[in-house]
């Protein structure tokens, strides 16, 4: 029900992978009456591997918290959390507000024993033309060096499971390469992975900086989640930017527009490459179970590759994986009691609420 | 002599500015013998408006803090910078070593009273055709809210002046527009922001987001250091990005490049109106003096741009307007005195060093 669209969007996208992928089933939580009415228009009313659950209410995208958590308990949100807490479901799909997603799965789902507090991964294009993937994406606006230690297990876990890598490297986003650079918890964070590094269980490469993000000169690139939000979102604006002046010169005469049809190969070419709805999906890291949050303003292009993500992530038991890198990795002492509703503040959509 | 080319870049760079610029007189500072050839070459060796001032010294791009500012005592950086200070230039631009050059800019001008800590602020391309100031860049990893809130005050009277614009509009750069997003110190810094512009000395526009800066929302974006630093770079390497595969494309058959020559207006308008040198020249903000710092990697034409910039800075009186704004605005309790080399770790230039 989510997102800048809702079933408009989520519906289309839902039919269309079930057609695309004989193996997965997908269930439809949230207003049956709408969901069946955009099943109609697709002509799936009665696909064999779609099936809807009712969920009669909906968190909107400006709901506090509190509304989330505490006020909708039969959201889709909720209710879509909860059948994966049961095993009803392998994973959850949402393109709702994040820090309610957020809330909701770490207060259904719980965390990994060994992880404090779970992180928003997502995929980045780079150079390489293999993904990028950067974590934390502003789930804790706050990081201690454990956390990012966790981000880096937790992302090196997903990555090995996704992209069938055993070693994929770490970075560890700084302000230079030099172990001298950067805040005091950047450099007790390298010292952290270096260990992991020495110990063989984690391939660390060292401290990267922003532009190795797009340099691709490492599979995993670890941030706090205000860092990571803030890139994410400059490197969207960027993208726009380039893509708004781009076509505006290209419009600007009819030479230029004579130029643009006959290299529209290229053009085509070029905006697939770039198009950021091929990489939507950012999961939701340390959660006893596989969630994902589509971006919210996706087409149904963009929430297929979401769903995609997250099929994949549950066939390729992205979660046991994780759990046992952490259970290996971290120290066995017990986890201090995590707080309910973190930093769980954050929107990955940029909001342009009052 | 800093930077990636030296000389090589830097007097011809010097050479055009002058020849520009009827109202500006260059002082060279380096090695002598170096300079002079270089002006041989451009038959430049009399130009009535440049003079050299001989340094036997030269900070390399990877020395140490302590080399720079404790043993090259007569480094072509530390004389430019002692020739402001001994009011016999009105500004100094280097491509040097930026810690460096902030660490001995701090040594030997000082810091404008009120002021904690200098910052670095650039210019950034935005949707609006206008540039986007944002500070800092890396001078402080660690920002307290009341040096977050000089930064704004530094900002906004850098702007008006250069600008022409009365009140300048102030982001502060967070995960979310609302006042409840972000960490402690960012939200602190919003209290102490709102308060100016309730006095109406600060136009405060609010919290904005990663996509703001390329969307031109403020005219000024503050952050601390870390973050600026990170976007920074990931701006320039999805820059890169973008040009290289957008090359690629072009270059892969026939047709895509007869309609990259037809419409090779578009592509040279859009190439210029992107290309980083033009807002080449960062200002190190809060000394007592005016000082710039140019990109390592720019030639000769981003460095006349910093020239520029430092020029124009000195000719709108930036330094007194900076002082004045902090004056008035700052509260009266003598500012704690500020460590000798603070965080000055930072390398605007991403760094490829061992």
């Amino acid at each position: 029900m989510g997102g800048d669209h809702g079933p408009s969007v989520t519906i289309p996208a839902a039919v269309s992978f079930a057609n695309h992928e004989p193996d997965a089933e997908l269930i439809l939580v949230g207003l049956e009456d709408v969901i069946r009415a955009e099943l109609k228009k697709l002509n799936a009313a009665d696909h064999p591997r779609l099936s809807i659950v009712n969920a009669t209410e909906v968190v909107a995208m400006d709901d506090p918290l509190e509304v989330a958590l505490r006020r909708k308990k039969d959201s889709s949100m909720r209710v879509a959390i909860s059948l994966v807490k049961e095993g009803l479901a392998q994973a959850c799909v949402s393109a709702g507000n994040t820090g309610a997603l957020m809330a909701v799965s770490r207060y259904v789902l719980k965390t990994i024993p060994g992880v404090d507090r779970p992180a928003i991964c997502t995929l980045i294009p780079n150079q390489k033309n293999a993904p990028t993937y950067m974590l934390d994406l502003g789930a804790n606006v706050d990081c201690e060096p454990q956390h990012l230690h966790q981000f880096a297990l937790m992302g090196s876990a997903l990555v090995s499971a996704l992209e069938g890598r055993a070693k994929p490297t770490v970075g560890l986003l700084n302000i230079g390469e030099e172990d001298i650079k950067g805040n005091e918890v950047v450099k007790q964070t390298a010292t952290l992975l270096r260990a992991d590094h020495q110990k063989g269980v984690l391939n660390f490469y060292g401290n990267v900086e922003g532009n190795d993000i797009f340099e691709g000169t490492t599979d995993i690139v670890v941030c706090d989640g205000f860092v990571g939000n803030v890139v994410l979102k400059a490197s969207e604006g960027l993208g726009r930017f380039v893509k708004n002046a781009l076509t505006a010169e290209f419009k600007r005469n009819p030479l230029n527009l004579l130029g643009a049809v006959i290299a529209r190969g290229a053009i085509k070419s070029f905006s697939h490459r770039m198009n950021p709805s091929r990489y939507n999906g950012a999961s939701l890291l340390g959660l006893r179970g596989v969630v994902f949050k589509s971006h919210g303003g996706e087409d149904a292009y963009g929430y297929e590759w979401a769903i995609k993500r997250a099929f994949e992530a549950a066939r390729h038991d992205v979660l046991s994986r994780i759990s046992k890198a952490i259970a290996e990795l971290m120290p066995q002492a017990p986890a201090p009691a995590a707080p309910l509703v973190p930093d769980a503040t954050i929107e990955l959509t940029h909001q342009k609420t009052a």
